[in-house]
């Protein structure tokens, strides 16, 4: 039986309300570089893990969030739909799953992802270095990727355990009162 | 003459090219709270200072972020632009300018802010605790604005001095590989 958290329940809900929109899926993921200032950019959902409310991420081992998780291993989620105006902040701790790990169950879900990822996904992590200038003004040379062939090495999954979740409705359109539920583990 | 910084432009355009869409002024402002962690809120875009290349952006006193700038006055901003698939990234330092600010053209800035926010806007700023939950199932009471009036004690005016831009262009569509443009001041 399922125990989804409430918040988890609103989320699926928007992502139904703003299925038509293909950047419903995409949201902005906060972390702390090493000299304590934040970071931040926009990542792609992919599901949740399992059953869980845990939050999945694909990544390239290459990008500077990679550094900063080491650093500080906190994120913070700002998953704003735009047609529904609603807003989700989400804090908690980022597991990052590289080839490297030595669980088989974790490195199995890392599997699954890539399996899960488009063509055109999956070519992003054999390109050029995602945080250096592309300064030819070619395209780069086509690369063909089995389909069938597992994770290349700097493809990482991050997992994120939630801790709090902010919830932001308006439910007053006219004089822009807004409803606030945060939820907290 | 304008001596516009290179991605000011690029923002400049990408505004153009979205301004069909409502929410194209929309960003994510991330913060580092007390405890070292990050903080991330979709705040809106209330243009540049005069003719320099600072973002200015509206907040309330009471709000979580007014907190962490004061801890660190640093944030950065991940701004993407949903219709034409480009994001910014610009970090920089904030300076808050509250109604206690002891530079009276600031306070002429803040001022000019208030009076450029929408009756809407403003009347978020008399309202319940942003921060606290709004229990009531009944809209909150009426709360006239005289449009005369200057800025209530609870607006601030937040002014981000960038220091670094990243910017991502698709420019391949098919394969997705990204063009990365870095400016550094």
């Amino acid at each position: 039986m399922s125990t989804a958290a409430p918040w988890k329940q609103l989320i699926l809900k928007a992502l139904e309300t703003n299925s038509n929109i293909k950047h419903s899926t995409y949201f902005q993921l906060a972390t702390v570089a090493q000299d304590g200032r934040p970071s931040n950019r926009t990542v792609v959902f992919r599901g949740f893990q399992g059953d869980s409310d845990r939050i999945k991420i694909n990544t390239d081992t290459r990008t500077r969030k990679i550094e900063e998780l080491k650093h500080c291993p906190f994120a913070e989620i700002c998953w704003y739909f735009t047609d529904s105006w609603e807003q989700f902040r989400i804090n908690g701790r980022v597991d990052m799953i590289d080839e490297t790990n030595s669980d088989p169950s974790k490195l199995q879900e890392r599997e699954r992802s890539w399996f899960a990822s488009s063509a055109t996904s999956k070519l992003q992590y054999v390109g050029a270095h995602p945080g250096l200038p592309y300064i030819s003004e070619e395209p780069p040379p086509q690369v063909y990727i089995d389909p069938t062939s597992g994770p290349v090495s700097t493809f990482c999954l991050l997992v994120l355990d939630p801790y709090q979740v902010y919830s932001s409705q308006t439910i007053y359109s006219v004089n822009d009162a807004t409803f606030y539920l945060t939820f907290v583990r």
